[in-house]
C-alpha cells in the first residue's frame, strides 16, 4: 500500500506488495504466481494454522476472498473490451494448512487463483503448487539470499528465479484501484 | 444421518454419508477419497459459487471445516494409542471454484484432506484431485448408471470405481460420533 504500512507475513516484512487491507486480514500479491493473478489472502495476526483462527478473522478472511475473486474476475474473465464477471471463469481457492500438505510460511495463507479454459492444464497446475513455483516462503527467503559477486556470478535457474519487486510492486498498485473501485460500488 | 433427512449435494440425494449438521451447512464423508478422511463441507443452499454465498454461510461453512479438522485429527493423526491433534499432522482445505478449476458438481463443497508425512506422495495428490479420483459428481452418477447384466457383464475399472454406500455409510456414524464428543467437551 503506498502508505508503507509495514506488514508481517510470517518472518517477512512486506509492504508494496500489498493490494487490500480488511479489518483482520490483508491481500498480497504472489512473488511466486504459478498463474496470472495468484495472490493471497492472510490475517494480520500470525496464526500458523486455520483452526488457530477466531471466527471474526475466518469471516474476514473469506469474505475478502469473495471481494478479491471479484476484482480479479474482472481483469482475468475479460473477453475483448467487456469486463469480466465471476462466472465467466474460475478460481482455485486453497489452504496448505501445515507442512506436509505443502505450507512454507508459518502463517495461514489463503491461495486465490484464477483458472479460465486457457490455463486449464491438467496436473501441471497442481504439481506447481506443491512444486518449487509454489514455495512462496522460498521466494521470499530467496530475495535475500546471498549473491556470490565477482567474476563467476552465480547463475540462477531462470525456472526458479522469483519475479522482481517492481513488478509485484506495479500489480498490487493496479489491484488496490480495482479493490477501491469495487467497494465504491457497493 | 440416522434421521434419513434428506439433503441435496447438487442433483444428487444424500443421507446417511452426512455426519453433520451445522445451522447453514453439512459434512458430507466423500464418495471417491483421494486419501483417507477426505470429506466435504457444503452449504444446505444449492448455491453453485463461492461468491454466491452470504457471510452468514461462509462464517458457518469456514468455521465447520475447522471442527472437522479438530475430528479428523484426533483419528487420523493418532500415533499409536494417542489421539492425534490437528498440530500432529496437515490437511489441504480446497475449493475448486468453476469447471475450469476442476468443479464437477455445480454446488460449492469445500474438501478437507488429512495429510500426513505418509501421504505426502509429491504431485500424485493433486494429480488425482483434478483427476478421475476428484471427480465426485462423476461418483456419485455413477452409482444409478445402468449395469448391463448377463453373460457378458461391464467389466468395471478398479481404478475408477466409487466405493460402497455401506463402507461410506459406516466411516458416516463413526465420524458423527465423534464430532458430537467434540461438540460435548464443550
Amino acid at each position: 500500500m503506498s502508505s508503507k504500512q509495514l506488514i508481517h507475513f510470517g518472518q517477512f516484512e512486506i509492504s508494496d506488495q500489498v493490494f487490500h487491507l480488511s479489518s483482520l486480514c490483508y491481500a498480497l500479491v504472489n512473488i511466486k504466481p504459478i498463474l496470472p493473478g495468484h495472490v493471497l489472502v492472510i490475517p494480520y495476526r500470525q496464526a500458523k494454522r486455520l483452526t488457530d483462527l477466531t471466527q471474526e478473522e475466518v469471516t474476514d478472511i473469506f469474505t475478502t476472498v469473495q471481494k478479491v475473486q471479484k476484482m480479479l474476475a474482472k481483469k482475468y474473465f475479460a473477453s475483448g473490451p467487456e469486463v469480466g464477471k465471476v462466472e465467466d471463469g474460475s478460481f482455485n481457492i486453497a489452504i496448505q494448512d501445515g507442512k506436509w500438505a505443502g505450507q512454507t510460511v508459518d502463517h495461514v495463507h489463503c491461495h486465490v487463483i484464477p483458472r479460465t479454459k486457457d490455463s486449464n492444464e491438467g496436473d501441471g497446475f497442481y504439481r506447481r503448487l506443491q512444486g518449487e513455483e509454489g514455495n512462496i516462503g522460498g521466494g521470499f527467503w530467496d530475495q535475500n539470499r546471498p549473491v556470490q559477486e565477482g567474476k563467476f556470478p552465480m547463475i540462477e535457474d531462470e525456472d526458479r528465479k522469483p519475479r522482481s519487486l517492481e513488478d509485484m510492486n506495479e500489480e498490487a498498485a493496479f489491484f488496490q484501484k480495482e479493490m477501491e473501485k469495487l467497494d465504491s460500488h457497493h
